[in-house]
């Protein structure tokens, strides 16, 4: 994977880089990837009535991990109060879904798997966030 | 525009409009191409050094827009306090890039013209956010 | 809706509309939006298993509308052969979309009125791509 | 990353693993993060007007990189004529991308990189469409 070496050739980056938040843009991609594959496999199962609510947090949790690693991603000029909001709601989104995912992880091998992503990513969001001061 | 009248028909929506949201959710969409355009615009004009933030904010403005009106879109499940959430995060990346945008709006029509739309997806979203109670 | 007014004053747009690309770009974010909340209500209805493939169809439409309507809005700088394949292949996923969501149309007022959308939004793609002549 | 092992445990590829594709997933996603960092690290550059077509290319080739990720991500059902064009899409952004990023490679570090991702996804992408047979 190249963004992280990406991320460090960042003329705003280059000297000054934040590791938690490198880590984080990683996981939010991984997670992202996850829950977009997770949402399609649920579909495939049999019992798909069972599995409606993992699929929609896994479509609601692949969107914000996206656009919260977008943005994390943007180190040009200064955002900092929304991207800390946005790593907050990322955190939260994953522990949703992450929880749900959960339920259904002894019966689905991609729903463990996916679990595991979100709890990855949920973590990372929370450190990464706690890295963040907002200027005023 | 399509999507109030598919909304209307979603089987866990019929009946129970929120009429709010539906609105916001067509402001997020609208703010977010707004913002695309208006990032593609702003590298298109003569002085961009001027524009690069309000560049940067178009592109986190776009994303969080996307992903909050897709967000606001599933209706199937329960997803209240992150909705909740994501329409005050995208508020806030709207007022942020709506501020940027004001200041170059006597310079550049397209900076006037997404000022307007982030203005108007920011008011959309508070309304829109004080409309949902989190369940526990 | 603001994307059209802020196409007009792009300056790399301005003096040199392409009325057929502006439209298309209405339908291609419409047509997204149509299939987001489509797959949603797809997932509330009883008998999802006869609608897999179009939450499936639904999803991947969704994607590409809106991917194609984000290229179709930047005008700096050219790109179009990418572009005009862009159309193509947005016309033939939401001719598929539609196909599926047709067959639904009798059962699922969101179905037909997904449908519908997607038609649009093939016819739209196709005249478009066809006012887009690649440099060589 | 958790994709690979998420895509071998989905129900309709467990046992019927398609290599080339997933690793085409894979260096899809990481050439639209790739891109979303190289558009932001270029406006962070002085000669930003040397690098405008950069930006913008940037910015087509990761919408397109995600969204065809996302596609060849889902394999219930099948739309495999809409996945075939769209890696053979992804594969023409990328070499656009690619092309103009080489430019710039002796001067920026991160448009090196970038050139360096946008060059496996092309290959990749042909790779992957050559192994997909449309039914009909």
């Amino acid at each position: 994977m190249h963004v992280q070496e990406m991320l460090r050739t960042h003329p705003h980056v280059r000297g000054n880089v934040n590791d938690a938040l490198l880590r984080c843009i990683e996981h939010c991609f991984d997670c992202a990837q996850a829950c977009v594959v997770c949402a399609d496999a649920c579909l495939g199962e049999n019992k798909i009535e069972l599995l409606k609510q993992c699929i929609r947090l896994n479509m609601d949790c692949a969107d914000l991990c996206a656009a919260t690693g977008n943005l994390a991603s943007r180190r040009t000029g200064t955002n900092e109060a929304v991207l800390r909001m946005a790593l907050q709601l990322c955190a939260e989104a994953c522990r949703a879904c992450g929880e749900e995912c959960r339920r259904h992880a002894d019966k689905h091998e991609h729903c463990r798997i996916c679990a595991e992503a979100c709890r990855a990513c949920e973590a990372a969001c929370r450190e990464a966030a706690g890295t963040i001061t907002p200027r005023h």
